[in-house]
């Protein structure tokens, strides 16, 4: 829909239907997870290199390398991790665990390793989840070395006594840290900022799924006109935060609204982590978003732990970012495991999770604030045939009262949001009324 | 009562006690209601002037005429409409639909018309309840030119096919819009509004019952010394608020509190619909004088729709009016209809909100802030013999508790009622004790 | 404990353990009321300086003598009154009521009488307690002079018709009115106020636990380092408060957070009655560590009625002084009856009360602001090796999100407290955090 606004118009002009694509943006969104589910990523390396190529593909990406040993902050990046094959060979040397088979299979960052060694030697580098005896868990070791291995308890319950071979052709050397950016200019320099992380291999809901819902919202917004700058950032978890806040900080200080993203495609509920403020506008936009949406939903209280809203919430910046999800992390049992794979993610939940996103990014496009042009007493609607535009709708009862409590409300000081609170109306009603009173001249934007 | 003062008293006077006239005032207002009854009332015409000139026999009125064609903000005062009689009559030549056995068989503000028509074309002129066979619907057309009539479902189903003649002696002129005002000054300027709509024809809960309120409400007002002045407003609706408020822009401003009469005569318990601001003094009295009735009450958010609060609490008045009521419009299925009759108001329910309008208006002439004159540690009251006062009243501890709050909150920042919002007791004795306490030289008047 | 800190420590000292004292305070604080309970206490006299004497031989005291006649705010100090025996000698010289059995048994503050007298002349004289036939209960009569006995209603009903020889061996003089300080130096010239009432005779909740509970703080507190001095005031009800705010408002104008201690030896579950300013940080304090003391409680709000609170948060005061007790006065039967007796207070109760007010005055004493040194997104504390310090803690998740906590939200505006109340985790955890994160550098105090 090239040429759309996604702002209130001086003449209207249709809005964005978020959700109203021609395409199976839902079936689009799993076939680019299922594109990237093979790939070994980690929070540096050519996985994460190769990742973003693809999503290049979709939509314009700027790709930054940022050199080992550069400080960030407390930080400093780490050595580039990749790996070409890892595996442990029993003395039949048959491969037991092959990182072939599932990239899970390796602790990520493993050190790299040749070597014999017994059953016993081998048991401490092993991990395996004895509560779900077929999945595979995804363990790391970024800040220390170390190598290991992830397998199920099944097969960990099959190795025998003996000698096993094992082999990790992984290298850890000086390189860079790589993150991107898709950076959508709008009539404002403010900025919405939505971030995902790509440093996890082979795992759907977390965060695949954040990747494709990041690919296809930003896909979306490029082809409407926009009031607020989009900043999508493909980043790895914690140390990709870190190192973006730290060379770029000009941009951060112009975010005015942002969202992290992760766990979007699982069948649970909506679940929206507040901001450490709050009540920033994007956590009553969300909060009203979903209030509205008739499905169940919860949300939570900020808190210092979770996603890269730890680092955009640091006191340094206080951003007013939070995390709009489905079922959180940890809160499902296939989380960081083999088991969050392209079977727990559905389109039909992404395609709902990107439909969300953009009725939040719809209302912060038009949370403005109106001054009524004719403020002492109500204006005389039924001379201007208003009642009658309304006529054609089921709901014009709503939309009558959505004018009124526009009108009552729009003194300069409260915003779309703040009437469609009050009223307790959906805001795209209170949106509708707003425009066609622009129209009849009773309503000027502040 | 004359004489006596609502306010608080430098030396002790006897307090205006709500609802201890002499005088059965539910059953004077029960008969004014039904004096005023038949008469045919519209938004203009001579309805209204004859039912302002009945009022006037009990209170002073002053009677504005605005003429038709003048600008009232987005508004204009329509023509002036006045009906002498009205009528179909069937091929027999009987009146089988009669303005005078109702006058809300017309729809109000119908325009003249003399013809003969088959059923067919009559039909879409009739207006009925089949939910309600037996009542008339009352139905206005002010600002589209129509006309019609109002029949019981039971009258409707009566017809026969046939030729009718359909007769509406009516005139839509150039005239005037009638309204009324009742203004008792006080020793300040700021005003006290308290509207009721005048334009109903045969309606008496909505709204002969505001009618009668605020003419006895008046007429005790007089009777009493006063710290406010009082305009009460003798209005047709929404066009009647418009053409005040822009007509009267400077006692607009001098209003502090307000309140919109209407529909105090039924059963219901009372509903008070807060102000825009929805924490101003009014709003807080009221709720203060409903939360301590005894009785069950509902309090209302503020919302743009309802009565004339829609027009003082427009943004460019922001007034502090709310509206008590009994049961509000639309609630109660004889709203709109024939069946809000005679019987349908009660005297004692009438009494009953008279008394809860004079104890909101004691409470506040009476809600002022004082300072504790000796305001380091409790002053030694047994030596005052105050205790003593005290002891032959039931409700003593009360009363001790009473000061005990008074004292220690008046330091010139809490009102009376602030005192006795946190004290959780009911005003009277706050200000029973406040007095006390003055004339120990306890306290000072702010 | 001699010279342990309170104060969070530049470099890691062990903390204020409350209630680890190796003594048994509990046994301590119960010998402490069994010596005090037979003296005969009062708003004046030798009992008040009996009391003293011995408290003086656990904490040092300065003890203050008021003359008779002394004009405090709107009280005069009274004339002081003393007694050296008392009773009511029935027709054959036997001892019906005598004060050498209890000294409950003369209304407080009685004239002296010498008369003879029948029984109708006498039962004016005379206090029982119809619904405790057993108990003798406790009058007082300060400030009207009168004379009388307390007994129990099985003594009452026992009297028969005849003469009876009343005597009450008491001096109303000009003497003064006694009260004592235990004054304990801190850092800052910042007070907290504790303050106790000592003028009931033999009662032991109302207020001989009192006593103990600020005799054996004090003592404890004098052990330890401080950041707030302290000021423990032993005074007679009401006019022993007013007369100390009078003769000592510049250090009432020190005090920054104070608490009235009154029945805290008995069964009940603690109740705190927050001030009249209701938020403030001592409010805060004691609804923390309630909150988090496992056991039942209840927080009540400020009323002008109670203890000495009363004339603290007298609005000439308002100071931030609220009541910590366990059932408050009225609440228990026994109150204000010789029932109040050595078996209604327990040692184990007792120490509690006071595990609970060290833990306040810990709270108190900690609630400092700090300022994250390092506050562009979160310091690399793995790095460190914090979180192998808290390895081996049974609560390190807790102790990991409390860091977290501290570190986002240490910006200069939020206290520990604060931080605690936002996280929902106790107040020792985070405080434990903040001194970790202040050892490695992260943290600095503000």
């Amino acid at each position: 829909m090239p040429g759309e606004s996604l702002g209130v118009p001086a003449s209207p002009l249709p809005l964005l239907a978020p959700g109203a694509e021609p395409t199976d943006v839902g079936g689009e969104m799993h076939r680019l997870i299922r594109d990237l589910y093979p790939i070994c990523r980690s929070i540096t390396g050519n996985g994460v290199r190769e990742t973003l190529r693809r999503v290049a593909e979709i939509i314009p990406l700027e790709t930054h390398e940022v050199p080992t040993g550069t400080r960030v902050f407390d930080w400093v990046v780490p050595k580039e991790w990749n790996i070409a094959d890892a595996y442990v060979k029993d003395a039949n040397g048959h491969r037991v665990i092959d990182f072939a088979e599932s990239n899970l299979h390796v602790l990520n960052y493993s050190i790299p390793v040749q070597a014999k060694m017994s059953l016993a030697e081998l048991l401490p580098h092993l991990y395996s989840l004895p509560e779900h005896p077929e999945w595979i868990p995804y363990k790391t070791s970024y800040y220390e070395e170390r190598w290991g291995f992830c397998l199920s308890q099944r097969q960990l319950a099959g190795l025998k006594e003996g000698t096993y071979e094992v082999h990790i052709d992984a290298a850890l050397t000086a390189g860079s840290l790589t993150y991107a950016e898709c950076f959508i200019p709008g009539e404002s320099p403010d900025e919405v900022l939505i971030s995902c992380h790509v440093c996890h291999p082979s795992l759907c809901n977390d965060n695949l799924s954040g990747i494709a819902l990041c690919t296809y919202l930003a896909s979306r917004l490029q082809a409407c006109a926009r009031r607020y700058s989009y900043r999508f950032l493909f980043i790895p978890g914690t140390i990709g935060a870190i190192t973006w806040l730290a060379l770029n900080r000009d941009a951060a200080s112009r975010v005015k609204h942002g969202l992290v993203v992760a766990n979007v495609g699982d069948e649970g509920r909506m679940h929206y982590k507040k901001s450490r403020r709050g009540n920033a506008e994007i956590d009553r936009a969300v909060a009203h978003v979903l209030g509205h949406s008739g499905a169940p939903y919860e949300i939570l209280e900020f808190s210092p732990y979770g996603y890269d809203e730890r680092q955009f919430c640091s006191p340094g910046f206080d951003l007013p970012v939070g995390s709009l999800t489905r079922t959180p992390y940890g809160r499902y049992p296939e989380y960081h495991t083999s088991a969050d794979d392209l079977q727990l993610v559905k389109p039909e939940r992404l395609e709902d999770s990107l439909a969300t996103y953009s009725k939040v990014v719809h209302l912060l496009e038009n949370n403005k604030r109106f001054v009524n042009q004719n403020p002492h007493c109500e204006p005389q609607l039924g001379r201007r045939g208003i009642y009658r535009q309304m006529g054609g709708k089921m709901e014009s009862k709503q939309t009558e009262l959505a004018m009124l409590w526009v009108l009552n409300l729009s003194d300069g000081r409260h915003s779309l949001l703040d009437i469609a609170e009050r009223a307790g109306i959906r805001f795209e009603l209170i949106l509708e009324a707003a425009i066609l009173l622009s129209e009849h001249k009773l309503l000027a934007q502040c």
